[in-house]
């Protein structure tokens, strides 16, 4: 578990720090099978998924993650499930938006890359 | 896509259902090599699971689905990874809880078992 926990917090600090500098860098993790959905929009294949990433209506922004869960996802394969929650501001707005993301990494030649994805913000009761 | 969504659709109703009714019930959808990470705390083992489960504070518990995504988790075995967000009310308390969810169902046997479930209560900003 410390691996995967290890694996999981590396994978995340490069995944928010790559999109709040430049998100249109984050194509390297998908692939032509990866799913987003976005805020329950559906959308498939590395180069559609950055496409909608990079098209999001905001210019700065920046994600606090505020916590961070990781397991294997399977007992026979060395993929990982990671849960984040956090908090994500953009532009010029005073007022953080809390955020929760499901991550699925596949390993593949000593690296991993983004099998499932799935974002929502969550807004209060 | 459609298939997938409604298993999960069904999946999560079951769930929150028994959870709100009698959580020692959820017993059947974990096996010995299920994992939860509930607020952080990593248990694994359905054993394990249901006792953390039915030990938790509260005896009235209420979860209100407020998103639902799904998707397959695999190119290449149904498996589906489920990700929640609610709000949840404990006892009397007036105040609901914000929370997120994520489960990955593994088919087995015309059902799905639970190989993956992480918790979180969301905190505001």
């Amino acid at each position: 578990m410390a691996e995967i926990t290890t694996i999981a917090q590396q994978f995340v600090q490069f995944y928010y720090s790559t999109f709040d500098s430049d998100r249109s860098n984050l194509s390297s993790l998908y692939r032509p099978g990866s799913m987003l959905t976005w805020e329950g929009t559906p959308i498939q294949s590395a180069a559609s998924i950055i496409e909608k990433l990079t098209s999001l209506p905001f210019s700065k922004v920046q994600h606090k993650v505020e916590t961070l869960d990781a397991q294997p996802s399977s007992p026979t394969t060395p993929s990982i499930i990671v849960a984040v929650t956090g908090l994500l501001q953009v532009d010029d707005s005073p007022n953080p938006l809390q955020f929760s993301q499901t991550f699925h990494l596949i390993p593949d030649g000593g690296s991993y890359y983004v099998q499932n994805d799935i974002f929502r913000l969550n807004y209060g009761a």
